[in-house]
């Protein structure tokens, strides 16, 4: 029921081209278009990928209803051969792609799709939102979580996410950057990971005083309350209150309250504070859990001032990542098939950002033998076999005097197929299996690529052979 | 079958929230929830409420199914009882809300929702995040639409929306605040209104050459085709190639182009190029779209050196409101019920900011009767009655010497009902309703209200009565 068909969530014009492709005689041409982004969000130096699932469910639920063709068929344009052959669409192409949870890097494939252009030319509106919403949230969950070192971070932000699905997925993306769950309830059931919360001040607010409201949640859940203590003055009357409660609904029965949670103020100072109240008063391990308007900064800022948390609750500047809430994923047409050659395309432009790197290509990863740590990214041909056993030259595609010689590697492919020839070949990891190798890649990468300001460029290196076709193209 | 219940979108704290209310008997508490907003995004004068429609489906659709009741009793903290309360769930409390299109202002209730503490508490966080998202959107939207004035403006964002959801009702939001249309298909579809499209750079890619491109979609789409004329070079390929396009495609059959599109470089420039080109070209009525990284700051900076743009199609900046991205809406507990008595509560915090306005209240907007301006949005007692024949005075409620004597005025109230006892009272306007009556609301406000850089703050004044009760409380 809850399963959605997004095949018209397309760009209008993905339409009038498909129409325009197949009414041109081109429509069976065998295309290959490349998902990359350009640019890492927050200057920082690297991204992660997430959302593939979501890409996979949308391919396989493909069609176009009766409903749609109507619709289509109302806008007077497009023929009635062509309407019929959107009615019974279904995508036979191939899809390759990284596996979600990889730290990703400017200008590399990501995702690649082949396949006529009939079939891959209009999945890219759709492809590309979920491609970027998720990538977004995941990285800049990465950031808050690795600013937090040792203190797990929640995902707290549905009611600032862009509408119920983007905090849905949001989350989702949160979890497999690194954090420990979420407040979102429909997400932690979807894709089963940890759901958390305390209480909201209504909750102190609908009873007779503060300390009522606390007493009263203490009875009902005596082994999970987490008791919200800034509705009035944390320290003279949330913390005391708190505090009173434990006394004398917890102690009774032998238990040891969960924690306090602060959502507004100076979170450093009040937390110091209320740490040294719970300690007085023998709750040494009574956490301490804040919220309000954080990020990776202040985040840092605060645990390098000292403040006592034990867990953070993180809202709107994560699920909308707010300090640059876009992701600039592109999807680009870089080769066709003649007569089964593959021939590349490239696509130049007034922004020398915006030019393209041709060619159905091979992305790997190579790292250091001794320390397992990344070196490089290299994109060659789709054909070309790189020798681990052999020296490879690197240099850099736009200084390319920038040269390096590597030894002692090894080489992982970063794609991997998800549909051959239309079926699906790809089994998805579980969410959890994402989170952990997430973690375990952003791990390999050397402290200069994920330092939070001024990180060092990760090296996205050509082949000798692909850089040559690229350059012979832009002298064209 | 695109149905989607959202029942379970809600905080995780909600659920334990009711479970607590439920096993402590406040349950059936008739509570006063208040949603309103804090800042105005990009330091504005105003915001425009969208999302309503949402809402309203939201509620309606409303049911826990057997799916959710065993997510629940999974966690092992929700008693059994709670659990069948939960299975029969239907709300019945009543909402009241503004129209859609509105200009709003902060501390403000948009939406007031009456009903028993376990019906609307957990609605919440789907709450917020419908009207989060689509009054985000559709603020940036109307500001893009007025710094463009005459020149129409379509959203192009979906690609970077955070989701296919939000492309789809971002869209909506869009159109609400002044677009022209959309390049969301499905938006388009969904809520009739105007679908747009051009071309992409793959289409120009996939012929031989860019005249071979060009000519193909002008012979198929002869009576609608933009050129996209940016893939290679603007001044020296791509114009001349369109121009060559419409001579040999279009001439001969007497029509006349539509346009061509700029994606890249600087539009300014570009722009009057082009123009140049097409006005030799005898095509003077050949319309310049433009697109790439566009907001309002840009639109009226180009403007302003002249460019010669015909429509502008406006893409991330837009549907992500890139520059501020998060609206700041929330959902308070304003009053309960006590024996037929309505009693107040307020949230005092640490941060002034954030302490809410107690009390089931009453919206007005008074316009002044000559000119039909908004002079003030006046909050008071849900049964306070404002004679517009009596002089009404109104003061600053921060600054309270600061006051003003007003004659001759309109009293609008601006909620209206929703929903009473659970049924469906309202019958939503036509999006293009919305947007006209948008429009026409925004008219009512000041030019200085609608200034971009520092805009004059609107007067949203409280009651005599109604200050009076919550100076009382904050002195307790």
């Amino acid at each position: 029921m809850n399963k959605k068909n997004y095949t018209m969530m397309c760009d209008f014009y993905e339409l009038t081209m498909l129409n325009g492709y197949f009414e041109s005689g081109v429509g069976d041409q065998i295309c290959y278009f490349d998902v990359f982004f350009r640019t890492i969000p927050d200057e920082g130096g690297f991204a992660i990928f997430a959302g593939l699932k979501q890409i996979i469910e949308y391919v396989e639920r493909l069609n176009f209803a009766e409903e749609d063709i109507t619709f289509l068929r109302s806008k007077k344009i497009f023929s009635e051969k062509f309407l019929s052959y959107l009615k019974n669409f279904k995508f036979q192409g191939d899809i390759y792609a990284i596996p979600e949870g990889t730290p990703i890097f400017p200008n590399e494939p990501v995702i690649t799709i082949r396949g006529k252009a009939l079939e891959v030319q209009f999945m890219e509106t759709y492809i590309l939102s979920e491609f970027n919403h998720q990538s977004l949230i995941a990285t800049k969950a990465n950031r808050i979580v690795r600013a937090a070192g040792q203190v797990g971070v929640s995902e707290f932000g549905a009611r600032r996410a862009h509408g119920a699905d983007a905090a849905i997925y949001g989350a989702r993306a949160a979890y497999i950057g690194g954090c420990t769950g979420t407040s979102c309830t429909m997400a932690g059931q979807m894709f089963d990971f940890p759901v958390v919360g305390t209480m909201a001040h209504s909750w102190v607010q609908m009873f007779k005083s503060e300390y009522a409201a606390f007493k009263k949640y203490c009875e009902i859940y005596p082994t999970s309350a987490i008791l919200l203590v800034d509705t009035f003055n944390v320290v003279k009357s949330g913390v005391p209150n708190a505090i009173k409660a434990f006394d004398e609904v917890l102690k009774p029965r032998g238990l040891r309250p969960v924690g306090i949670r602060l959502d507004s103020g100076d979170i450093a100072y009040l937390s110091k504070k209320a740490r040294q109240l719970l300690d007085e008063a023998g709750y040494e391990d009574c956490k301490i859990f804040a919220s309000n308007s954080l990020d990776e900064h202040i985040i840092r800022d605060i645990l390098f001032q000292g403040a006592k948390i034990d867990s953070f609750g993180v809202g709107e500047r994560l699920i909308t990542s707010k300090s640059n809430p876009v992701f600039d994923g592109v999807y680009k047409l870089v080769a066709i098939e003649h007569q089964g050659t593959i021939i590349p395309k490239i696509k130049i432009s007034e922004n020398i950002g915006k030019i393209t790197t041709p060619h159905y290509k091979k992305l790997v990863r190579l790292y250091d033998r001794e320390n397992n740590k990344a070196i490089a990214d290299y994109i060659c041909l789709h054909d070309e076999v790189i020798d681990p056993t052999q020296p490879l030259e690197l240099f850099d595609p736009l200084s390319t005097w920038k040269r390096k010689t590597i030894i002692d590697f090894v080489v992982k492919e970063l794609q991997v197929p998800i549909f051959k020839k239309g079926v699906l070949v790809y089994t998805s990891p579980t969410l959890s299996e994402m989170r952990t190798y997430c973690s375990e890649q952003v791990n390999t990468l050397w402290d200069e690529v994920t330092r939070f300001e001024s990180p060092h460029r990760y090296y996205v290196d050509l082949s000798e052979k692909l850089w040559a076709i690229k350059d012979e193209m832009l002298k064209k």
